[in-house]
């Protein structure tokens, strides 16, 4: 698609603009200036409903660098008169605006496209005028059809051609002006036609519009440009201090570092790490997060900041900032970014509680409240106050946080529980830290209301947990993941799957164990371009909960782990799945996901194509973890652009098995104790007997 | 609806703004704010998709006098804390904000509702807050109920409520700290809670909020009020001219005042004339559109202007000015109201043209342009230049012309093809025009693509001609009605549904002769609340027309008519069906519009019912006006609120035959000979045995 308007660009005359866009921005608003003569009453055309927009431009939509952003809006006129527009485009940061023409599709509805090669935030709007000289052909013809008297007509023409011959670049100019004296001189109506209406005439008349009567749309739609990786990415979430060589020794960023190998070579791009800040000694949690600490407990990471430092300190034990420096550069010889946790939480032994009393909230008896939601209590944290009269300050130094690591080499940040401070401070640290950063990505990991979840996406975050780990059954999921693909959230939400985390090991898990996990790992792997798991109990398939909870028995949370060199039951399967997603770009994108008829309501077919086509991928998921399952399913040959009267050869990336189907109806079985899916690459027919260029 | 808003607000005590609403507006763009520290980022309320509003706000939604607004919004936070909001509204053009409380609906969605009185513009917004007492209230629930330490919370209720009281009108300050005091010293938590939470202090409390970190939707939205007319209203179209009592003799308003006890008596409250201007010489068209004018041919009176005046002036055979004044107040004493044409056109010969030639189009031979859409072309007009230099004053001579009608007493005008004069001039005009005159009326006759018709009833047209006229299957209407019902447009696009009009008699008419026109009244009657019929024609069942086209043979636009006294064939029907309109609130609205199901495709099933129900319409129509029609409709008794177990009593208002079913599933037969449909008026049980005061 790209390359298609790449070319179209190449043949069409480059626009110029005569005079820069002007900005009919005003103090006052475009309803008050439509009712008052301030604007140019003569600008006659209309455009409205510019696509893609969030909440008529409110907030940016987002893309990823080299994307498409394929634009729309509704142009209209009053009379019969043609119109021609364009798309303008530039980064936000740059003066100069690029242009592409737009197309007419229907329904007064006019399209154009326009890639954005780099992370960055973009600019579009469209530009739209009455083409008074493309009226006039379409008129000239007319009547010269009809057999009418054209003189006139011819003499009125021949004026526009002059006038355009002052705006035209000096090679265009005497060949208009020699134009338009031949078609008044012209022995036959036909033969005026034919000058009025060829192919050169009508390409530099469409190339050098009297934009003086344009109309432009207001305000200006802004595209939000992400690196690569914001939309496709593959996490690995891991303890450090787990990483120890032996049980229950502390491990460090060094031992951390000997783990990359195995990370890499399942696949895995971003390493995610849980806070690696001191942790607080007050009200420390305890195993299985018991209000009684036993002897050497290690503490929740989340509990942030003791008298070793605060979000800018590294848990001694874990080891010093070069050692984090060395283990991001070894993880980046790996391909492997580290993702680290923001918390902006404190616990009550935290430095800033010392030094800036006033950025928490005071209990009558002078005591910090510490967070709660009643009845629950959270001792061992102190939430900060963003109502207290020093919020900017606050800001401030919360930014300072993230711009530290960033200034450590650190370019992800998951950032834990934000829709438990406001919005409006995300909007703007976001906003900050993308203007000197804009690859810098920030996952939401909020389990909240459905409209704070799409809020949080709107204002920024470029990746946002989901309800994936509670949607089970075919329907769930089928509806859940249409409404993130098809309905608004596409232009903003960009899901991140998780089939397990420290915090969720849902009750599917804990009823099928192993099995259960390779469902929902092949499910979350395919179903969104980026997904993740909480590594070395999902690996291992820890499935083990504190019973009536979705909490892990003995959580890594407050203890440390020893996790053992050898494989893990389910390595073999997150590998393959990997190097599936790694090998095939239809397997990059979420919004290119599309769900197929299949007549069993435990079996899940769904597919995902790129952009071309070159590389199809099919998926049929068991969410039966128990039984075998057999169904009918319906190949969407039309859709994926398969030629229905010829075979489809088919090859399973986890089994390495091939098919070949004829036709759309095929049968399929899946036993769980084989495999959890198939997914189907399938592949192109190289040629038959007409392809053949001596046939 | 109204008065359970009404009631509602009597008892909860009135909002108070201790300062006025600040004004939130800046220079610069709401994106841009957010991203800065300009606002209070301590704002944490989030207020998203405010509705009822078309395209954010960029238009007002309409209504009609005391016609109920029904608010809504997405209002969200961060965090635990309980939220609350009001309802914001005022007239435009006075200064005090009205308020109402919006309440939790569900999914985070806040609702209320507010009634517009008055014809003119209304603003409103929703303003939302964090309700830290509320908060604090559920919080001390939750720990009273798990036994946990209440007593700091208290003393934080108690500086809560000592706070509340320096904000509060006198009278309840003093019991706000007697309260907490008691709430301290209270000897039971039990206690506590109660003291804290009754309704008493939850009543004041939420009736005196802190609103100094509150968030405001910005901009505020709009609503047009219109006078009743605009919504319910019933139209006959006449030509004056012939109104004559003699054949061929030019008519005059003397003579069309004899004409109004009869139309009166119809049913119908608005009378709109063609054009009544003088009427151009130059190119004058004669009978069936001729371009040869025969000798004593009237001329079309869309060619305005003469020797004899332009726009303000009347056609001197119609009479003077006097008579027309008169004609207004005739009109008036039987409840009609005058229609005037605006066709914003000139015949060669209107003043204007000599007076302004700036206003008009020249060709490069000096003859001024007239208007043509090639190859068809109309000599007998010229259009405006609405791209002329001296546009400014143009416009202010159009309006003027309005301004002109207004001060005889006009208040209803049919705008002639306003697709072909630009969307900003109208925009304007009508602005202008309302500003003064909030209760006037204008009907835009634009027949051309969709958004062209949406966007001038976006920018102000208070009723539109529609696609009524070529919709004639049950699919056809059925669809186009849920679209201009249930979509977008019934936020602003108002229908004026017209079985025939002077340019266009269908050729479902055409075929079906005068009960194809019963048939297309009743839909026309029934399916909006404002309909109009072009009266002498329709009334007389002439449906002759030219062959070939959809124009009347021997059209009236080009000759003058001489009507008969005596009752035309459609006349009973068509007082039938306006007594019905009258005598029926369900059928004085559009919007609540729904179609039901019956099994057969020539049969429309459909029903209206006013807001709170006690009138309900049902209409049956067979579309087939040559043979009879069989079917089973199924009755909709829930969405009716009609108890299924109890038998319906059905009027029907055309042919005063009484019904009785007993449940959903009824058989009906139409037989065109005897009548087009069944208009059933559903009559309330009156009462059982059960409701017997001594049952």
């Amino acid at each position: 698609m790209y390359e298609n308007y790449r070319n179209l660009r190449s043949t069409f005359p480059v626009f110029n603009f005569g005079t820069p866009i002007a900005t009919l921005r005003s103090k006052r608003s475009p309803i008050q200036m439509e009712r008052t003569m301030e604007n140019d009453g003569r600008k006659r055309v209309v455009i409205e409903n510019l696509q893609p927009s969030i909440e008529c431009g409110r907030y940016p939509v987002k893309r990823c660098e080299g994307e498409l952003v394929t634009v729309s809006a509704d142009i209209i006129c009053d009379s019969h008169d043609r119109l021609d527009a364009m798309l303008l485009f530039r980064r936000e940061d740059q003066s100069d605006w690029d242009s592409l023409p737009l197309y007419h599709k229907d329904n007064d509805r006019w399209e154009s496209a326009f890639v954005v090669p780099q992370s960055g935030t973009y600019l579009f709007t469209v530009r739209a005028w009455v083409d008074h000289f493309g009226t006039w052909q379409h008129f000239l013809a007319s009547k010269v059809n009809a057999d009418q008297d054209i003189s006139i007509d011819l003499q009125a023409g021949a004026i526009m051609l002059e006038e355009a011959s002052k705006r035209v670049p000096p090679e265009f100019s005497r060949p208009l002006i020699d134009r338009a004296r031949i078609i008044v001189d012209a022995s036959e109506p036909a033969a005026a036609l034919l000058l009025a209406t060829d192919k050169e005439i009508t390409a530099v008349m469409r190339a050098y519009p009297d934009l003086s009567l344009s109309s432009e749309y207001s305000p200006y739609l802004k595209v939000d440009v992400d690196s690569k990786k914001a939309v496709f990415s593959t996490w690995y979430e891991l303890f450090p201090r787990s990483c120890g060589s032996e049980k229950s020794m502390h491990g460090t960023f060094r031992d951390c570092e000997r783990k990359l190998a195995q990370i890499a070579e399942m696949g895995f791009d971003v390493l995610y790490l849980p806070p690696i800040h001191p942790i607080g000694i007050t009200n420390r949690k305890g195993r299985n997060n018991s209000t009684k600490e036993g002897v050497g407990d290690p503490g929740s990471p989340w509990a942030i900041g003791s008298s070793d430092g605060g979000h800018k300190s590294i848990e001694p034990a874990l080891g010093g900032m070069e050692d984090f420096v060395s283990l991001i550069n070894a993880a980046a010889s790996y391909g492997i970014e580290i993702a680290l946790d923001i918390a902006f939480q404190c616990s009550p032994d935290h430095p800033y509680v010392k030094e800036h009393p006033e950025w928490f909230k005071k209990r009558p008896d002078g005591t910090i409240q510490f967070a709660e939601n009643p009845p629950k209590r959270y001792e061992d944290i102190v939430p900060f106050d963003f109502e207290c009269e020093e919020w900017k300050e606050l800001w401030n130094e919360l930014k300072s946080v993230v711009l530290f690591w960033i200034d450590k080499g650190v370019r992800i940040f998951r950032v834990d529980n934000p829709h438990t401070k406001p919005f409006p401070f995300w909007e703007w640290l976001i906003s900050e830290v993308r203007n000197r950063y804009p690859e810098v990505i920030f996952l939401a990991e909020a389990f909240t209301r459905p409209k704070i979840m799409n809020r949080l996406a709107k204002i920024g975050f470029n990746q946002s947990y989901t309800y994936f780990t509670w949607r089970n059954t075919k329907e769930e999921i089928t509806s859940y993941f249409n409404e993130l693909t098809k309905d608004k959230p596409v232009e903003f939400f960009r899901p991140n799957l998780w089939p397990n985390t420290p915090d969720i090991l849902p009750e599917y898990l804990q009823a099928g164990g192993q099995r259960a996990s390779a469902v929902r790992l092949v499910l979350s792997a395919t179903l969104s371009s980026s997904y993740g798991i909480y590594g070395p109990v999902f690996e291992n398939a820890v499935t083990s909960g504190v019973p009536g909870t979705e909490e892990y028995l003995d959580s890594e949370k407050y203890e440390i782990k020893s996790w053992k060199e050898e494989n893990g039951p389910l390595k073999n399967l997150i590998s393959k799945i990997n190097r599936a997603r790694r090998e095939n770009s239809a397997l990059q994108e979420t919004r290119n996901l599309r769900f197929y008829p299949v007549d069993n309501d435990y079996l899940l077919f769904y597919g995902k194509a790129n952009s071309d086509r070159s590389n199809i991928i099919l998926v049929v998921v068991n969410l039966d973890p128990f039984h075998s399952q057999s169904g009918i399913l319906k190949l969407p040959l039309a859709e994926l652009s398969i030629d229905p009267s010829q075979p489809v050869y088919l090859d399973d990336l986890l089994s390495g098995e091939h098919f070949v189907w004829n036709g759309p109806q095929n049968s399929i079985t899946l036993d769980p104790e084989k495999s959890p899916a198939f997914v189907f690459s399938v592949q192109r027919q190289l040629r038959q007997e007409m392809q053949f260029e001596y046939y």
